[in-house]
């Protein structure tokens, strides 16, 4: 494992857009990749579902395994490259057979190591071997790296991210084309952007299994995405995208893990952020992470998030960290060492946005004014629009509340002066 | 060297704010440190130039040396972290010690390793030593480790980086506070941001130093400040930033490394870039640096500078690496296979922006245009201002063209039409 002259030799099962992408590179990019781990890097097999479509890429110098087991076993690899997905099944038999034989493990599957990651860290490094992932998050972004590494001298105080460009796409184009989320959802669907099952996309899944990856290298702890409090997209309306641009915030799927004095809090929902912050001015399928360290403060990084090329480039780079004998646990430290974080909901107080329908009679404003000081919430602005027939429609910025006393406050609101359900979303406060 | 067991012992020279700032770190943050790397990380002795200063940090734990050299040279230390800056000197001679005793070195001293980096890197190799410099570029942006092993599977097509936050400070706010250049260096003076010898800052060589360290890793260069074109802010006038601000741009004290047919490129100059792009937003003191590869596309880090945590926070992470025994030759790939890249100067056309004041006569237009034309340099887009007294200030963007042709057109300019000099300025394309 530790000899870094002789050829790094690869089993890459799946050959999807990934697999392709990372075959492609292997074969054009040889002399650089050479330069740089001083060592060749080869393919010995791969494997996929189907042996016989045309993946654009010539494989007959390749060893095909049917089985992907079979495939991770073999004694002519070193490194067992996993870009089949799903986070059980032959992806999971797969890396753990993998493991079960000495090979490290590159893979993109941030299912399976959301899910079952501290056991797999532990089976690692029980047989002494690594699994890298830096393709499971934010695709191109070198972001596992920046923050297992770069960012190593810091006590992470909070990481945030939009790491689906899917949902970032829908909201951004909600936004530009003036149409509702089914419409930019049939349309995203139409461009092939939806995963097979699109409420991993739209319903945050995917981007929270990002999230939990993060959580675990930035707090020393076990991965949980069971903790991580989910909400996808689908209730955002362009009437509160448009407000929420008038009062200044974009509404992005931002993913935030911190920790606090009652536990690790992970969230994935719809947050209003500045307009004139970096992740307020992300548009379309570009992803964005930001880390936020008591050393060296707020770092952002910026990328694609997907794509052949930006996905393959981060499994590239996983390699080569093999190649050249860079060799750490899985998630930053021993996998034993990583403690169980309480999981803590809704623990940070925040400002709020809020929209309602107040019924046109006069003092309705003083009253909502009242209950929520009643609460514990002030207001910190408010705007007022034009009556709609007997409604005017009202939107609030709360100074920092917790949730708890905001839904206290709506839950004791008048329903003869506010009409309908009031909306109420999270700012996430971010420069 | 390679055990990675023991308590890795430092010493640190150079006790200004980041010095200080890494040993408050190693004092504070131990535990973490230690969890992280899977050892102790102790300081057995610093250096500076006073013993006897506050620094607001306990030194008695630590042996005092006032020679650098000797410091070094201890055998309580392993890895020597030259904080003390200057491109030779002490400095110079302590590092070449310490590489003589066999010791990492871990620096934030840019103008070092940009003047002399292939012979410290060729020592080092020889000597089995690693010297990290993560500090060295863009302050608490892991933005080398990005590069030589984040991005290490792409081509890289182009490097650049807004990375001297005084500048942009200046630069920003003229635009900000209407005030000329000289009234905000004035400010920035008085504000303590600027070097001894503030021709670092403004002329763009410290930011020249930091891009002739990225372009050695991101193209396989053996390190060559002089060959990169310098060109500070001292003659930004605040007409051309609002001029371009209508024409939809900034104004940017902008690096850009790229090779090119005829040899690698390296600029630090004035540069307009798109006011909705990253490098565009970027307000203030924030450093950026944009990395495109074959692959992986466009990504952007953003982050602090400078200042005490953020630098700190870098020299941690090449101590971390050091710590958790991950060693790659200085400009990520060993010395010896670095190639010594042709110079090349204005190869890559680019569109450029033109402010000139015509005389008020009929068919002035119509001449510039034509000399422009006669030189094949083409109009994008043209604005034309109201007459102030007899000269009409016209704003020209061109479309792609060479500096050399540009020249050519300005050089045949009739002074009769023409008033004054033109302002030429490179706008660089970037999403």
């Amino acid at each position: 494992m530790t000899d870094t002259t002789s050829p790094l030799r690869l089993g890459i099962a799946g050959l999807g857009t990934v697999g392709v992408g990372v075959v492609r590179i292997i074969r054009q990019q040889a002399a650089l990749l050479e330069a740089r781990t001083g060592r060749k890097i080869t393919i010995s097999a791969v494997s996929a579902r189907s042996k016989d479509k045309d993946r654009g890429v010539p494989l007959s110098d390749y060893a095909w395994e049917d089985d992907p087991v079979a495939l991770a076993k073999r004694d002519d690899v070193d490194v067992f490259v996993e870009l089949m997905g799903g986070d059980a099944g032959p992806a999971k038999d797969a890396t753990e057979a993998a493991i079960a034989a000495g090979k490290d493990v590159v893979t993109a599957n941030k299912a399976m190591l959301a899910i079952h990651g501290q056991a797999l860290a532990e089976a690692a490094e029980a047989a002494a071997c690594v699994i890298r992932y830096e393709a499971a998050v934010a695709g191109g972004i070198p972001v596992m790296k920046a923050l297992t590494e770069g960012l190593a001298g810091n006590d992470i105080t909070r990481v945030m991210g939009v790491m689906n460009g899917t949902c970032n796409y829908i909201l951004t184009q909600m936004q530009a084309t003036r149409q509702g989320y089914n419409a930019l959802f049939a349309e995203a669907d139409k461009l092939g952007y939806l995963e097979a099952d699109p409420n991993l996309d739209v319903g945050g899944i995917d981007a929270g299994h990002k999230l939990a990856l993060l959580a675990s290298v930035a707090f020393g702890t076990q991965v949980n995405f069971d903790a991580v409090a989910l909400e996808g997209i689908q209730n955002v309306t362009l009437e509160d995208i448009d407000a929420a641009h008038d009062m200044g915030y974009r509404i992005k799927l931002l993913g935030v893990a911190q920790m606090t004095g009652r536990g690790l809090e992970q969230r994935m929902s719809p947050c209003l952020v500045p307009s004139n912050s970096p992740l307020g001015q992300l548009e379309g399928g570009t992803n964005m992470v930001v880390i936020e360290g008591d050393a060296v403060g707020q770092i952002v990084l910026r990328g694609a998030g997907a794509g052949e090329g930006p996905t393959a480039s981060a499994v590239l780079s996983d390699i080569i960290d093999i190649a050249r004998g860079l060799r750490l646990p899985t998630f930053g430290q021993p996998a034993a060492s990583l403690t169980q974080a309480r999981a803590a909901t809704a623990a940070v107080p925040a400002p709020y946005y809020l929209r309602m329908q107040l019924v046109d009679k006069p003092g309705a404003l003083a009253k909502v004014a009242a209950v929520l000081g009643d609460a514990g919430v002030s207001i910190d602005r408010m705007r007022q629009y034009g009556h709609q027939d007997t409604a005017a429609p009202v939107l609030i910025v709360t100074h920092k509340t917790t949730r708890t006393a905001l839904d206290e406050a709506l839950s004791a609101m008048d329903p003869n002066i506010v009409m309908g359900t009031p909306v109420a979303i999270r700012i996430e406060e971010v420069d």
